[in-house]
């Protein structure tokens, strides 16, 4: 029998899965649950809600309080941030490698440096040389994983994934799913295992 | 010298305001710190936002997912709860009878049987009945307070307040205004707390 499991659906562009993104992990181990590593993408949902941009850029004053908040929540977790000088930053690239099938084994790391990357070192995440500069980091071969990340098949398995967060009722990033419930928001990360180690619980009793 | 104080912003049709409502009093008490209660009305600022309806009702998916964590949260927080027929019910009566000068004796425990009636008891809190009976519960004169709120003076009084939550840049609610910055929801009220009493021992210190 596997043990209790999480899936994380996150978005590069997102401010707030950039946090969750480096807690939950050490978190989840904590509580003897695994992460699963989704990486979708946040423009056709948004999308089909009418929007063009990131809501905090739509609605001013939510985005001042959002800067604001990331740098509370970033000293509160201990978490290095620089307000990036781009926003948001298209996460399409990092996103295709994250999805690459055979990559487990690195995804995680992978996902935490382009976070990094774009939101405490300001780097433009959506360059080819950003993403192979971290994938040479990781001891990666950069230029044949990327190669892999563009090909049709590839592009393809991240709209399904795009299209399953929507199907789920994903409509914002981070979200995790839990014991077959939505947790929006690193806020809620901490009652999202505990919701998970309970159905796991239940499901496990003879 | 008068001791750290936070104003926590709310209006009566927000769910999440329901929730902290009920947990801010005892959980400031804790820290030392007391409570300013600031009625206002999120009509205004969602209709300069462009919505002329709850963004839980414009937005489909997100409203399902706030529904089914509200029952969570309340479940977590031993807090009644039951969905309300209606949504967002108007709660213009109940924040001009809260907005009363005088009331501070019985203001907020008239705010939190308001919540109550909204969110675990289904009652229809913009009828005059409903708010009367509230406020005859709390050994008070309902028809004597009933006017004092609809009268031009109290009605302009609320007005101000709305456009005092909206330039220091409230955009939902529960807000928590502490030492001198915004905190958005109930998620926030704990960090709230610890940033009062920490600007107000600085603001202390000889």
């Amino acid at each position: 029998m596997t043990g209790p499991a999480v899936e994380f659906w996150f978005e590069f562009a997102s401010t707030y899965s950039y946090i969750a993104a480096a807690r939950i992990e050490s978190e989840a181990r904590r509580c003897g649950i695994s992460v699963d590593w989704h990486p979708f993408l946040l423009g056709p949902i948004f999308s089909a809600q009418g929007w063009s941009d990131s809501p905090f850029n739509i609605y001013p004053a939510k985005g001042r309080y959002m800067w604001r908040d990331m740098e509370r929540l970033c000293d509160k977790f201990s978490l290095p941030f620089r307000r990036p000088s781009e926003f948001p930053r298209n996460g399409l690239l990092a996103a295709r490698v994250a999805s690459l099938e055979g990559t487990e084994r690195w995804r995680a790391e992978f996902v935490r440096a382009v976070y990094r990357a774009n939101f405490a070192e300001d780097r433009c995440i959506s360059e080819v040389g950003v993403i192979s500069e971290i994938l040479v980091s990781l001891r990666q071969d950069a230029q044949s994983l990327i190669a892999s990340a563009n090909s049709a098949k590839n592009k393809e398995r991240l709209r399904r994934q795009t299209e399953r967060a929507s199907h789920l009722g994903i409509f914002g990033a981070p979200t995790i799913v839990a014991g077959g419930e939505l947790f929006w928001g690193n806020d809620r990360l901490e009652d999202a295992l505990e919701f998970c180690g309970q159905a796991f619980g239940r499901r496990s009793r003879p």
